[in-house]
């Protein structure tokens, strides 16, 4: 049974209201809230880059029962991953079995801040694989040590924990991270994209979820779409965001969606 | 007029009843909570560690006037210090007029996890100072680039920011740190310590803050008390965890000490 989320876009909207709007996607019916993890925003016009994880912190605080997580993280360059580790699982305690982690390989825009060069997709893909393992090495409660080809993390032990560990998405738009994602993790993120190349990416998880021995299909998969509901076709198309962003990940308040639900079969 | 705050040991407690005896406290009266930010409790037995910044995005929420603030973080090993910049900045803009930014030189205990080796009290001074160089230029809204002896940032511009920056206070224990808090930065946060001590630190502060063309007379300080509070002395000295451990800062919830405030005079 699919759940409907909100998308709130960190990298365009100020902290406050972007609260004051997933509150009433919740009462409108939306499931869940993905959250973007931004430095900068796409396009300076955009105007705002809040700060995700104090955010999150809130948003479970003014939320009833929405689950949500970082849409997503990159735990490889900005964040040692060993400080994701310890922001997931508190919020994961704070807020029980409603929040996941989203991962990411990370884009320039907001990792280039740090400094150090940035790699091609292929190490993006290790060190994120890297920070994976640590993160899932720190969620057992043991003491841990990692040296890796790209990370590395002192000992380190985290105290506070959920009994059980949030899930682990991970964002993929090609097939390798996704076969990845499969395979190391609980859950996929992709943004929406043609009916082919998707087949193709579900294909590619679940054959990486078989081999590790899970069952891939009762494992969520997070399509983000962009959508801009009105109540006439004219309106909706005539919505600006779309034409002067065209990266932008979502938009809006939800109050503009407050039918949506109703209209599920015709999107 | 002094203000009785509220010590927040999230390196010894979880996150779900720190935010509820924070309530309480505040209910009680007292006028501020300054919040840990560790990722090792001090000792094992302290058994939990919660994340400070989205735990302080939930505090913000849950009370109504509080000021608050990280006592202390410490930007420049586990974190960037363009990641404490977005941080403050959004918690200042959800918050107006409560947040406040504590920084510090670090401790080892925490800061280890990331590797690298750990440098003497001299080179931590140095990479504190050019940690809230980065932060108060961020803290401008301009676009900025950093290349300093320690620490470095590519251009970086803090898009989600309040009309005014949010305090900066520096944690000392020495009239060096001190000086440099009075001189760089809005106040002063230090453990208790015999009065001679402190009087030398506030000295240094003031001498600071006054070469820098402020007025120190009228700039916060903060002292960190650990209090044993209980209706007879007996009780009160009673309270296993000041033997237990002796660097634990700050113990049990204000429940404790819901009669504090009509004390003041006796402690």
């Amino acid at each position: 049974m699919p759940v409907l989320g909100y998308s709130a876009a960190l990298e365009h909207f100020g902290p406050t209201e972007l609260i004051r709007w997933c509150q009433e996607s919740e009462q409108a019916g939306f499931g869940g809230v993905m959250a973007a993890d931004h430095f900068h925003p796409w396009v300076p016009q955009q105007g705002q880059s809040p700060q995700v994880w104090p955010w999150m912190g809130a948003l479970g605080l003014a939320t009833q029962k929405v689950t949500f997580g970082p849409g997503v993280t990159c735990a490889s360059y900005r964040y040692h991953p060993a400080i994701i580790a310890q922001l997931a699982a508190t919020l994961a305690v704070m807020y029980p079995r409603r929040f996941w982690l989203g991962i990411g390989t990370g884009e320039a825009l907001n990792e280039h801040v740090v400094g150090g060069e940035w790699p091609d997709a292929p190490e993006r893909l290790e060190r994120m694989v890297e920070s994976i393992e640590i993160i899932k090495q720190l969620f057992t409660g043991k003491k841990v040590r990692y040296s890796g080809k790209h990370l590395r993390m002192e000992s380190a032990r985290l105290y506070t924990r959920p009994e059980t560990p949030c899930p682990i998405y991970i964002a993929a738009s090609g097939p390798k991270t996704a076969e990845t994602a499969g395979r190391l993790c609980d859950g996929l993120i992709t943004p929406a994209a043609p009916q082919e190349k998707l087949k193709t990416l579900i294909e590619s998880f679940e054959k990486g979820a078989r081999e590790a021995g899970k069952e891939p299909a009762i494992m969520p998969k997070l399509l983000q779409l962009h959508v801009s509901w009105a109540d006439t076709y004219e309106k909706a198309t005539r919505y600006p965001f779309t034409r002067r962003f065209r990266r932008l990940r979502a938009t809006g308040a939800p109050r503009r969606f407050q039918g949506a639900g109703s209209h599920l079969d015709r999107s």
